[in-house]
């Protein structure tokens, strides 16, 4: 390269960069709110990776070939959304409607834009989630994208990082490339490291990365180092960008008190005419991937699901091992991870018949959702298990995935009291809340293995954040291979025109609820049973029927807390029902468990068949 | 020391550790499951702790100057329980109730041992607690006592576990010792990192700790680690120890596929023939604290709480800040800790004023409450405060610290979709389906600041885990500064005897509810309005009334997504009660909101004044 083009190579950068600044301040100028320093120090890493090493086609986001770009520091928004507006994607009109009521330009980035992949803005999950995407580029569609976190240094305080840390070297995902734009301040104040760039690029290397430190303002820097990243054969590369918040006005340049605050007028015209720019509006393009081989057809087969025959025992955890096996064999773009949990969840029986397709995540929750979430933006169709009460661990990633509009299915085994000797922290008694409060969730909990299968099956097919809960314990087989369910529905177990209560069950506690009908039968009391297999959404005409026909009274009866859980999505179904309210008895899990039998346990939390039988008659009398 | 004494402390070395491991077997034989190859591989690392490093009393285990040791891979309870058993605090016979009915040994140990400060078997958990009781001891107590922490090598890939590694290097925890017993098998096969001890230590030094690697059945090297780590000044220190599964047995030994078995009588009987122990049921008194300095006495005065003046405008989360400073003054015992948005959630008040007992967590909001879990180990008061979205990244820790019996105050703040511009990924929308489901917890939602106030204030003097909502908009004042309001308890903001319908309201859609009634007068249409402030326990009574005397017609409304809320709290209210269910319409948060001006969000979320005019009306036609 010629002096002349080197030039000619900064002028371009730097007249990108200024313009991203001076674009970051007017749109959150015009919104009273927002980030314009978090913007700038970084504007400098950005300009460089937009001019001269991101390949993306804006016209095509769906392009399996385009590079993926996650602002994991998604304050940042009005740079990410300058740099759309640079690349000619947007307008600068519409820039300027940011964190406005109607505008896709939300205060943080969400998908309701075609060119993010994913909603950030809780802090930590860009990584862990650009890991998954990378996954998928290397091993699944072998497509040489890169993919292009950029991160901010306050965030890496946030264990999950650690987590995308130790699973990116693991893969070997020479791919990913994160990008800590070191400032040094955070909200309110120095972060721990401050400029210790050093110190950040030590834990990556001790983590099993290329590190990279880098003046984040020197344009040759930056470059060379994102060149150095992309020649990294064996590793993902960290570049840590020693950066200054509001980079390039000198009252906002390094200094306290500015974090997420917007220029007023006067300040904007002040820090324009500081910036200098060159160019005020132009358009930037982006080069689009080199490579057009398209992504790897799925050739699916018709699915082939497990039967277990009737009256036989089989837990529904086997049978969602089953099953994934079966949706394994039927589409390949099923993916499977699991949380070092494997033999218990039985995710091992796909890892062991599509090692390709199965990621192992080790004991890492938060990574394990975000992955799932990463290799659904590429199309594929994400199982992720392990025990129910683990599924906490990661709920925050849950909350954000829903943002994120993503298709995932999250299989938590061992729930409830009925799991016995391993006691309490192994007992998932607040998932069926957890998870019915997330926007767009379905919620499954089925009671027997071939219902599980056929669920399982059609959480394939499903869209938003599904979740299944299944039973440690071996279970009677009540249905035939052949009956069917389907989300949203419900199976009337037991019915008479002489039902006086019905007893809505679901998973471990419809087995109790059979028994309580047997012994209640020899007393001359019939009772409807409902199984209530899909809590979220659930079965709203079933249930209203129920009341209407069996005298007001219901019983519910559940493995879990009493909060949020089956007894109150009964009471859910009611309350949206233009009909009287039936009177609701619920039984669940009412005081702190510690370890026993399986049936001692569940008689002790009082959801046994023992408690329902009393239950019914306390309020039949 | 002579070459005899060294020989006779080697020899008691191996004496113990044998016992250890012949117990661990039998304890988990005699149950018929649990971990005896995890509990083996440790017994070397656990026989030196407790006869050479180890100050308990295990007569008097509140003793202020007693060593903390925290088994952070619970699933080695046996070896847990071995130890007590050789220390003398509980019989051979208990011991052998392992993970049976009724006995407070289970599967993995909880506080209802009084030797035990939390549960642990969620992994990743024992370190960040640790953190927290070792900064009560450097920091506020002033006492000698060492945190001694024992991990296994899997759990090492919880992101948590780095979160604790960077703030004890941070707060230069010298006190906390963390233990990696890396046995290199996982549950399902070998862990990620295998025996590579080497890649732990520089992962801990990475992150600003002393670290040793050793074998972890070499007596002396143990002793001799244990020595630097109780001799550092100036900083935390790992111990990276590489040990076998199953260590002393040679069908166990380095063996796969032995995690989680108990061994079945015959091989019990083999495998204690191979270990050969020279003692079986020997005592092995564990040293006192040489120390017996106490804990310092907090002079407590009485609280003077803020007053905000009637009919001026106060964010409740300002309250919140203004209320904890009170308690500051008030309590010595008090102390805070925030997730690096002290500015926002207003904790920065009492971090100013109480630099000593404020404790920085950084982005890290399991680390945080995991850290409060620690100082109330020690018996401070306290408060943990983040954005109440965040809250959500640590529900598995606020899980734990309820099987932990734990008392602890969380405070989440920026509530709803009222906060406005910033978008979804700050809007908390199911934090109170999560803390309502959570064994023995408190869930507060102040609408206004006087309330707030004394619902803070009241938190301090409460036990279980407290969670008070803030909001991040000012709203009215609506209630003098000598009112009262207490836990459990509601206020009826409008009642008469010609009342149609009840609005049931707390925080900011109190607001809502107020204008709506104001709305309804001029039509004629009088409700009965009330402020449900504490959501858990949530007051049964005043709902009762309400239902019986205003039409048997309830409207909740509630900044938060339907499941799990203000409105299924109002509902179970109902169906725990013998009294017939009136109608209960629902108003809550239903479509994925984006960025808006608050009122632009609470109009297009259906919860506002107008929305609730429009429901009462439908309903009382």
């Amino acid at each position: 390269m010629t002096t002349a083009e080197k030039t000619s190579r900064v002028q371009q950068w730097t007249n990108l960069a200024q313009q991203l600044r001076v674009d970051s301040i007017r749109a959150t100028t015009a919104a009273g709110s927002g980030h314009p320093t978090s913007s700038m120090s970084a504007a400098d890493l950005m300009s460089v990776l937009m001019l001269s090493h991101f390949h993306y086609d804006f016209d095509d986001p769906k392009n399996p070939n385009n590079d993926h770009f996650i602002l994991s520091k998604g304050h940042a928004s009005p740079l990410l959304y300058s740099m759309y507006k640079a690349a000619g994607a947007i307008t600068d009109e519409e820039l300027l409607t940011l964190r406005k009521f109607g505008s896709r330009l939300a205060g943080h980035p969400t998908p309701e834009i075609p060119w993010v992949d994913v909603a950030t803005g809780s802090l930590g999950q860009g990584l862990p989630v650009g890991v998954g995407i990378a996954a998928v580029g290397k091993y699944l569609d072998k497509l040489p994208y890169k993919v292009w976190v950029l991160l901010g240094d306050s965030e890496s305080a946030e264990g999950s990082n650690w987590e995308a840390f130790h699973l990116a070297s693991h893969y070997k995902l020479n791919n990913l490339i994160a990008i800590i734009d070191c400032n040094r301040l955070g909200q309110r104040g120095e972060t721990e490291l401050g400029w210790n760039t050093e110190a950040y690029a030590e834990r990556g290397r001790a983590f099993g990365w290329n590190a990279i430190v880098i003046d984040g303002h020197n344009y040759e820097e930056i470059d060379n180092a994102y060149r150095q990243a992309a020649e990294t054969a064996d590793r993902p590369t960290l570049i840590v960008a020693k950066t200054m918040k509001g980079k390039g006005v000198s009252f906002l340049e390094n200094k306290e008190g500015w974090h997420g605050k917007a220029l007023d007028a006067e300040q904007e015209e002040k820090a324009i005419a500081e910036l200098n720019p060159q160019v005020r509006s132009m358009v930037f393009p982006v080069q689009k991937p080199a490579n057009d081989k398209p992504a790897p057809e799925a050739a699916k087969q018709p699915i082939k699901l497990p039967r277990y025959e009737l009256n036989s025992k089989e837990a529904t955890r086997k049978a969602y091992g089953d099953a994934l096996l079966a949706l394994g064999a039927a589409n390949p773009d099923v993916v499977a991870m699991d949380g070092e949990v494997s033999n218990s969840t039985y995710a091992n029986e796909f890892a062991k018949a599509y090692p390709d397709r199965f990621f192992e995540q080790y004991i890492a929750e938060q990574q394990m959702v975000a992955f799932a979430v990463g290799t659904q933006v590429r199309g594929k169709i994400p199982f992720a298990s392990t025990f129910a009460a683990f599924m906490s661990r990661a709920y925050d990633f849950i909350r954000m995935a829903a943002i994120s509009r993503a298709n995932i299915r999250l299989s938590g085994s061992h729930a409830g009291v009925s799991i016995g000797e391993d006691g309490p922290s192994q007992m998932a008694l607040e998932d069926l809340a957890m998870m019915r409060a997330v926007f767009g969730s379905t919620v499954l909990y089925p009671s027997d293995a071939n219902q599980a299968a056929q669920l399982v099956a059609q959480m394939a097919d499903h869209g938003g954040i599904m979740y299944i809960r299944t039973t440690r314990e071996k279970t009677p087989v009540i249905y035939s291979p052949d009956d069917t369910f389907s989300i949203g529905g419900s199976r009337v177990v037991y019915q008479s025109d002489k039902d006086q209560a019905t007893v809505v069950a679901a998973g471990i506690t419809l087995h109790e609820a059979i028994q309580a009908y047997k012994e209640l039968q020899e007393e001359g009391i019939t009772i409807r049973v409902i199984d209530a297999y899909s809590v979220k959404p659930i079965d709203d005409e079933t249930l209203l029927a129920a009341a209407q026909e069996a005298g007001g009274k219901i019983i519910t009866v559940e493995d879990h807390w009493p909060e949020g859980g089956l007894g109150e999505a009964v009471l859910e179904a009611f309350s949206q029902a233009d009909a009287p309210m039936p009177q609701v008895v619920k039984l669940a899990v009412q005081s702190m468990p510690s370890s026993g039998k399986p049936a001692e346990l569940i008689e002790e939390a009082g959801i046994s068949a023992h408690d329902i039988v009393q239950a019914v008659k306390v309020l039949v009398k």
